[in-house]
């Protein structure tokens, strides 16, 4: 693979996007797609495209287009799905729960090794064959087991302390759902799910779209 | 509030986000806070601040600042929180209960009304007093309560068949939490939080993450 400078956020955004939809094409046994049926696919058009995909390296050939498989399994590469993540889930309420059972976990190379919870009522219960371990247990199990990335669906208060403790661990990345920025050192990676925010902008269009209406 | 035109995303995405940081100055008593606080919090710069907060009217005072809890409330209004919304919740399995469960939702207007679900081992159970119907039972449901957003929380492959039913019911607006595009007319918002693609974008920031330090 072509070396590459650093990519903006919007790329960052863009690729697993791409990713989505070329596994919807490789399902409905689509071999093949032309950039401008890949742009409508997309709405991004065919030159934001082709120069997201030149951060990486020349792909598809002119007159053919691209093809899905190769793009897909390409895309999925740069993405970082040839790699494992050991992955453990802090927060076994609802929410963790929900990403333990979360199908596309498992196939994407996250492999869920742990569930640490603090409340009594959840210990011992099993997420697909993993027990909910006491958050106690945190640091004794990461001496047999090398952590890789934290997701945090516990209450915003509990967020950051966890946050340390992990990141004390050696992961290397965060996936956060809990509604608070978390402080992390240089070079932790972390992606924010803020549920919150997206049903504020739900509300707020929602109330432009009725103004629009109004409006004609 | 001034009448104002159509806003860029860009702006919908940064309006939940001053309204989150608004809300924790709140919660540690903070009565007032300069643009350069403001700017500082938030990691925008205050100048694209204050140009958010124009599009809806002047807010804060030169040489003050803004008076925190109004500028939380007007921000409140700005994102619809002053209304009420009726709320179902399409697929009760994991992620759909964490949603009705979700501690945000009722105190931001969202009042959830309904559960609806097509595996008979739901059926009958309740989430916060609210029983989980037969998906069966949508259209009569609706013959009696008004409904305004549907939250689809079905595997992908139910998605389009749910947003095509809801939309026949009235809802203005769907919160999407399956992994594909659904398609709508024009007028209905839709908010999609694909978690699919939030993963594969922390995927790629690990990958970028250790090949920054391998180059160091």
């Amino acid at each position: 693979m072509a070396k590459h400078g650093k990519v903006s956020m919007a790329v960052v955004r863009r690729l697993p996007k791409y990713h989505r939809y070329l596994g919807e094409l490789m399902e409905n046994d689509i071999k093949r797609i032309s950039s401008y049926e890949l742009s409508k696919l997309t709405g991004f058009t065919a030159s934001q495209i082709r120069q997201d995909f030149n951060n990486f390296g020349g792909f598809g050939q002119q007159g053919y287009g691209y093809n899905v498989e190769e793009l897909y399994n390409q895309l999925g590469n740069i993405l970082g799905l040839d790699k494992g993540y050991n992955t453990i889930i802090i927060g076994a309420g609802n929410l963790g729960q929900a990403i333990a059972n979360y199908r596309n976990f498992d196939n994407r190379g996250f492999r869920l090794i742990g569930i640490f919870e603090k409340n009594p009522r959840y210990m011992g219960l099993k997420i697909r064959d993993i027990p909910i371990m006491d958050i106690d247990e945190l640091e004794g199990f990461s001496k047999d087991h090398k952590v890789d990335i934290a997701v945090i669906t516990t209450p915003k208060e509990a967020a950051q302390e966890i946050a340390d403790r992990v990141i004390a661990l050696g992961v290397e990345a965060i996936w956060n759902f809990a509604p608070v920025d978390i402080k992390v050192p240089e070079g932790i990676v972390v992606e924010n799910v803020h549920l919150s925010e997206s049903l504020l902008a739900l509300s707020f269009l929602i109330k432009e779209s009725k103004r629009e209406s109004e409006n004609v």
